[in-house]
């Protein structure tokens, strides 16, 4: 059987969410809302599955949310996009992350990954024979080191994978450090594939895509998530925006990854896009109190949190907290232990990192907090009343 | 860019259903109903949206799902399933053949491929870096060469890809061709990946899936379709079932590939799957109609008319048919006039065959019979009309 595949342990989302569910803990693990989208969307794919076109959908999605999704880059960042030929419909972000990254490398070709990482970026470069290139941002500011990622691009470097806003550290790069990595993809004439599922859940910090940098439109393959941005993460629908020529070639992976989405989903997606801006911007501020909550009361409890400006995610410092950390524990013993023992779940930041190297950090663990503010009351209580 | 992926043509289907379209065309390409599957089934699923339960369902999918399709297993044909460990629901069976492809093979391996075969084998195979090795059939029986299948096998051979009901030419395998296969994977020391989507849609045959015969329980991954069970070709739901220690790598595969499909689809599927018999038999009797109007008329116009025992299509030799042939017109040729003379599309069985291999047949179109029958009435009149 595929070697990658047998040595990869099960995603770490399923291994704690079985586990919460097992111990009745609260789950700040896996990322889902336990607040469902707009009903009024629910509605939609309701009434569009009782309209008589439940078959195949076309191979790169509807028009109809194609031509969403190019409304909304104009809409957000300005970018102009040909619906018919720069856009594509997936089933979910992770099958479009592949079918990019299928499209994208050939066997030997290198792709700079920046950690911690999404879990399916490594083992998706390594299935394609692929290898990866790995730059660790330095917490506790989640900096980037230019060096070493300048180190990290030479001339096989085919792509780099840039997940802003970033899953699990809360990160928003910056336009300074954007500036940065496009002339390191300019100069390797390189590929970007811009993982931007959560690029309408930030606290402040404006989110930028690379794409709208000089000289990065050709360069750019940008994700987005249904799922993320209208809180309903099992609908699995996400759409790539990417120039033409790139596009096609992602077309052709995705026809033989998956071929199509289901329309009445689709059809509901395209009227997410659509909604005005204060549905965006709610969004948003909603996510923004939760994390506020949940940060302020580890604070209290004296954790150390560290920066969050967007996504689902916090990261904070285990270590020294009250009676919580035995000793040498390591992240994943800590999760474990707190599901167990606290009833609270998160996730533990190493399993963000190559498990074959060394020096990942392990007094880390990262908190959902796109939970209702009660929850994440109960949850820190929970905590508390372990201390 | 991907080196395999940019050679490939875009997927025939797509070709000749916007082919159509421009040309408002009877589509008889393309393999989709156009008569919706049981109300019942989008009611389910309908109500299911709006349940509260749009988060992310479980990796390898919902218990009840999974419940189901081991009671269809063993209903249908006597197999004893374990639905935690031995079932993978997937966003479709194209992605669950991706998934099994990618769980089966390292780079190197060879895959024994039937001609003609489905168009996303051999693309997905090469994408891991294995090498299929084609067998083809023999027109007009459609017989299996068992010399030529004997000798495809060999030290590196890690599976079979066996499609039975077979598209594009309706074959079913008997009894005695599968325990030829059968022998040759148990002496190979291989798997079988056993796409059955139509395995509800036989003509008096009797579709026996390969792993119920001896030996074959831990050697076959058995992928079926909602899409084509119940016709909702769009929902694009799958499911494998595969022995636990292959599974447990499957589901890995399709951690990364997808990582789980829409619940409410997966509620009204697990609804589907538990239909009393009757369903079953009149989805298939209501098919076997329809390929006989079609069979019949092509036969009155002249065609021959190759056996079909199941599935969607029908195939047909265009040679010799009153004026529709202009001497040496290839398959594609045909089709493609046929769309804008006669206002009938239909798929050159050519597709189905590795490009670069010459010898492939260019006389035959498929026909897809999954209509009304007053479209298929109308198809032939079309045709009988160029004659
Ligand atoms: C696809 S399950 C993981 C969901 C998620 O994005 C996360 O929790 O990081
Ligand atoms: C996924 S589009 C092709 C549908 C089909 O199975 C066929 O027409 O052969």
């Amino acid at each position: 059987l595929n070697h990658q595949l047998t040595q990869l342990p099960t995603t770490i989302f399923t291994v704690m969410s079985a586990l919460a569910s097992e111990h009745g803990a609260i789950n700040l693990g896996q990322g889902f809302p336990d607040t469902e989208g707009p009903a009024h969307l629910t509605e939609v794919a309701a009434q569009a599955l009782q309209d008589g076109r439940n078959q195949y959908a076309p191979l790169t999605g509807l028009p109809e949310l194609r031509e969403a999704v190019a409304r909304s880059n104009a809409r957000f960042y300005g970018l102009q996009i040909d619906p018919a030929r720069e856009v594509i419909v997936t089933s979910g972000a992770t099958e479009g992350l592949a079918s990019s990254l299928a499209a994208l490398l050939n066997p030997g070709d290198e792709v700079v990954v920046i950690e911690p990482a999404y879990d399916t970026y490594l083992p998706m470069i390594r299935l394609l024979g692929a290898v990866p290139k790995l730059v660790r941002l330095t917490p506790p500011e989640w900096s980037l080191p230019r060096d070493e990622l300048a180190a990290a691009f030479g001339p096989k470097t085919k792509a780099i994978i840039l997940n802003s806003p970033m899953n699990p550290v809360g990160k928003v790069f910056s336009e300074d450090e954007l500036q940065f990595i496009a002339g390191l993809v300019a100069q390797h004439d390189a590929y970007a594939l811009c993982d931007e599922v959560y690029e309408h859940l930030t606290f402040g910090a404006r989110h930028v895509p690379l794409m709208t940098l000089p000289g990065m439109r050709e360069r750019c393959v940008r994700i987005g998530s249904a799922g993320k941005s209208f809180s309903m993460t099992g609908w699995k629908v996400g759409y790539i925006t990417a120039p033409a020529a790139l596009a096609a070639v992602i077309a052709k992976a995705h026809q033989n990854l998956a071929f199509s989405t289901a329309p009445n989903l689709q059809r509901a997606v395209a009227v997410g896009l659509d909604q005005d801006t204060a549905y965006f911007e709610t969004l948003a501020s909603d996510m923004q109190l939760r994390r506020d909550i949940l940060a302020s009361g580890l604070r209290e409890m004296g954790f150390s949190v560290l920066p969050c400006d967007g996504t689902y995610f916090l990261t904070a410092n285990i270590r020294g907290v009250g009676e919580l950390m035995t000793g040498a524990e390591t992240d994943l013993e800590w999760s474990r232990r707190m599901t167990v023992e606290a009833g609270v779940t998160v996730i533990p930041v190493s399993a963000f990192y190559d498990g074959a190297l060394p020096g990942a950090p392990s007094h880390l663990v990262r908190f959902a907090f796109c939970k209702k503010p009660i929850i994440l009351e109960q949850a820190l209580t929970r905590l508390r009343d372990r201390i």
